[in-house]
């Protein structure tokens, strides 16, 4: 049978999808989705217009072919309404895909970027909030252009706070995420009626919060001009990374920008339902979170190590930990930002760095990375190995936030964690192909896959990624999606053709 | 309550262990352990007086030693003769360290290392057949001194098959390990005088085919001498890599040497039940073991990328696929040995060699890593969880050779496979410390829990650990045995102090 039979049969038969894939509503919902991003490009535009450039017809050109497409797309009335788990992986993956595939063109038909390749990489970066940049001149594009860039970040970053939290906690079959249950927040309801409240709420922190950035930014004492505090405002929020400037935040030469960022970008990585509890008055409880302890400890530790490392070799004391608490909030928030050149760091430093951008945010916020949570429960399970072998008839669940995680999570989440693990080293084969150096080749994947932006060597923070073939950059978007979605919704794709399937 | 009253505690009461270590019977067995050591260091002995060189005195000194804390540990009469997995890794993990302990005081008395931390580095590096050596001229030694170093590897390697195949598959409540059963061979029988049988026809293999190597290097045509022939022959069925020459195999600027050591490494590499397998007259199932087929496919291909990618840079055909052959083959046995500098290698081919070290030798060889059924395990395990988003009610079981593994298996394996990422990510972190750069640092811990030996930049081929801290040889040593004796034996020893237990 040829794979255009085997495609076709799996589309129309029930007899390896268990049921029809309810393909009408996919379209359906991802015409809405363009119809948004259509509806998104008005600031850019806006921006255009106040700036007086005439990047304004690239960016209606792009929104016309959104609107057609999205108007075909939700044209297609779906026979019926419900959908399950696989409808909704595919819808993201789906989404997050044909956003960059039309969010790229402006880059492209301005000639910002003038490859099409190297545009929807900068697109996918963006919307994943990764931060990998292709460009090495960013001062001299157009501000509505930069505007869109940093914008692609903050629309990212509120898609996966709806992702996590409408979609991962309804998905059937699957145990590789900490139940939605045991952070006590306004997702706890199953109505749809009950997921839209939650989203409400959920992207008025999320405004908020970037709200207060945009005006400590403006009115502190680093006068920074509205329209950058506007644009890293939305890096910092979706912790995406990309910066007008060349040289990130050091370009700002303000200690006082430094530290607000600083800040913020680690208070993007926490889970947002302890902001809902907070807003609910019940701090106490969200302070008690245990993921959020292990977050913020981590930081600590980290700030503090690289601190002295960096103090050993030739910053003063007030740098030093200024320079590694900055780096260190970027990195686990995935957010990438920096304020120095870290790639000149000594060795610890730079492990350390490594190391937190695979730990990344907590579950629940903007942050990429494998998250806390997850890395937490990994931990306790290996502990728990050595414990059952002092003693193998002890029966011990493995607790977070003080409840039991039923084995199926646990078991979930290591293997979340293993094929995590092995894309990585799957990848950095494959971009190795190039002949770059190690350094340059395992942090670009280390980079993208956990969504942080740059990493060390050619893709340091004073490197980019055009210097990349195009496999290389296939792989990297690909690990981009991957580590954003969480990989089930991307590896889906190749299900039917890469992997051999057994029937139920 | 102070640290010293818990420790007794937990040896005099039952509270914490379930029931009484049963710790005579594990110094019983350590004491016997420790005579066979007295026994075994006849033969460097022998050596001594054959070359009259007066380490002999040395080894005559460790001897004693050796005889007399046996004598004194045998004298411990055990109570009681049955013993839980828990007293079998005990056993295991300390003989390791004892026989280290003492195995290292001829090369620190004689001179050779005047640093006993890099004596037990050396010898610890021999014992879990790693190869990774604190030695820069090695040449220089005296040769019952080169003999002890070789040996040791040749003695880790009988070591390690015993410990596979009669302990590990009798330890309850782990579930990291395929299990025997699924690998039919002489391991089946439970009662011990089955074991007895099987360790004597393993040992018959392992002895047999090192004679087989021995005189097909003494006799061939690269003439080498009987002593090196030994030497190097125990080096390759211990899959350990101390070579007596500093250039390694290279030394020996003889292709056939090259080329049969290359096909010995990778058959120490292969699951010795498979030549029992053999030997039965049952060729044809053996060849049919998936490990099997999982492993050589892997030197296949490995074999033809690196050997492009070399003929693509500087070297013939025939140099490029000699030396890629005989490289993959050692870093995938977990050998260590090299016959060209392959730090200088381009990157591609350097991935590659860091990626085999991960995956090592089979389950039930001398060689070390991962091992390849666990991979291949973890990656069934992921294809599964994907094709279980696609279509959530499906019920598949993991098969390997046809056969299912128990789910608790499963979870066993992907647990140890995170549990080792971890101890590697924790590892690295220790050893950066010393502000070596990113490849020597990284490199030096997977050579060392991989059991492989040489890693890349300072610890490449043409480096050596010599100029590591004390606290990094520390951390390198206990990666070299928890690798070795696949982590949970070794971690067991911090259980008590490090890791807060739970009553059952």
């Amino acid at each position: 049978m040829s794979r255009r039979a085997t495609v076709s049969r799996n589309f129309t038969t029930s007899s390896n999808w268990g049921e029809i894939l309810n393909y009408r509503k996919i379209f359906n919902n991802l015409g809405i989705i363009l119809l948004v991003e259509a509806a998104l490009m008005v600031l850019p535009v806006i921006v255009a217009i106040a700036y007086r450039e005439k990047t304004i017809l690239y960016f209606l050109i792009t929104m016309g072919f959104l609107a057609a497409t999205g108007a075909l797309f939700t044209h297609m009335k779906p026979q019926k309404e419900s959908i399950y788990a696989r409808e909704g992986y595919i819808t993201v993956a789906l989404a997050w895909l044909l956003m960059s595939l039309f969010g790229a063109l402006p880059f492209f038909l301005s000639g910002s970027i003038p490859n099409y390749m190297d545009a929807f990489f900068e697109t996918v970066s963006g919307f994943t909030t990764t931060g990998s940049t292709i460009l090495s001149d960013i001062e001299s594009l157009p501000r509505s252009i930069l505007f869109w860039r940093a914008f692609t970040h903050f629309i990212g970053g509120m898609g996966i706070l709806v992702f996590v939290i409408a979609i991962i906690p309804k998905a059937e079959g699957q145990a590789i995420h900490i139940m939605r249950a045991e952070v006590p927040g306004p997702t706890v309801g199953k109505l749809v009626s009950k997921i839209k409240a939650s989203a409400r709420i959920l992207y008025a922190i999320y405004i908020g919060m970037t709200a207060v950035l945009v005006m400590l930014l403006y009115f502190g004492p680093s006068h920074m001009p509205m329209f950058e505090s506007i644009t890293n405002a939305f890096a910092t929020a979706g912790t995406g990374g990309f910066c007008v400037l060349n040289n990130s935040i050091e370009g700002y030469h303000s200690h006082y920008a430094e530290i607000v960022i600083g800040i913020f970008m680690m208070l993007f990585g926490v889970n947002f339902n302890l902001y809902y509890l907070i807003l609910k008055k019940r701090a106490g409880q969200a302070l008690k979170d245990e993921e959020l302890r292990w977050y913020l400890s981590t930081v600590a530790v980290a700030t503090l190590i690289i601190g002295l490392d960096l103090m050993f070799t030739k910053f003063s004391p007030a740098d030093a930990f200024r320079l590694s608490f900055f780096q260190v909030s970027s990195i686990i928030s995935t957010t990438g930002f920096s304020s120095t050149d870290f790639d000149i760091w000594p060795t610890l430093s730079k492990v350390i760095l490594i190391l937190l951008m695979f730990i990344g945010g907590c579950s629940g916020s903007t942050g990429g990375g494998m998250k806390v949570s997850r890395i937490a429960v990994v931990f306790k399970s290996s502990a728990r190995s050595i414990r059952k072998a002092v003693n193998p008839r002890s029966v011990e669940t493995i607790k977070l936030n003080g409840r039991p995680v039923d084995e199926e999570t646990v078991n979930g989440i290591i293997g979340y964690f293993a094929m995590f693990v092995l894309l990585t080293a799957f990848s950095v084969f494959i971009v190795s192909f190039e002949g770059k150096g190690l350094d340059t080749s395992s942090t670009a994947v280390f980079a993208c896959i956990n969504n942080v932006g740059p990493g060390l060597a050619g893709v340091g923070p004073s490197g980019n990624f055009s210097h990349f073939s195009l496999l290389s950059k296939a792989v990297l978007s690909f690990d981009m999606l991957a580590g954003r979605l969480e990989l089930i919704p991307v590896f889906m794709f190749f299900t039917r053709y890469m992997i051999p399937r057994k029937t139920s």
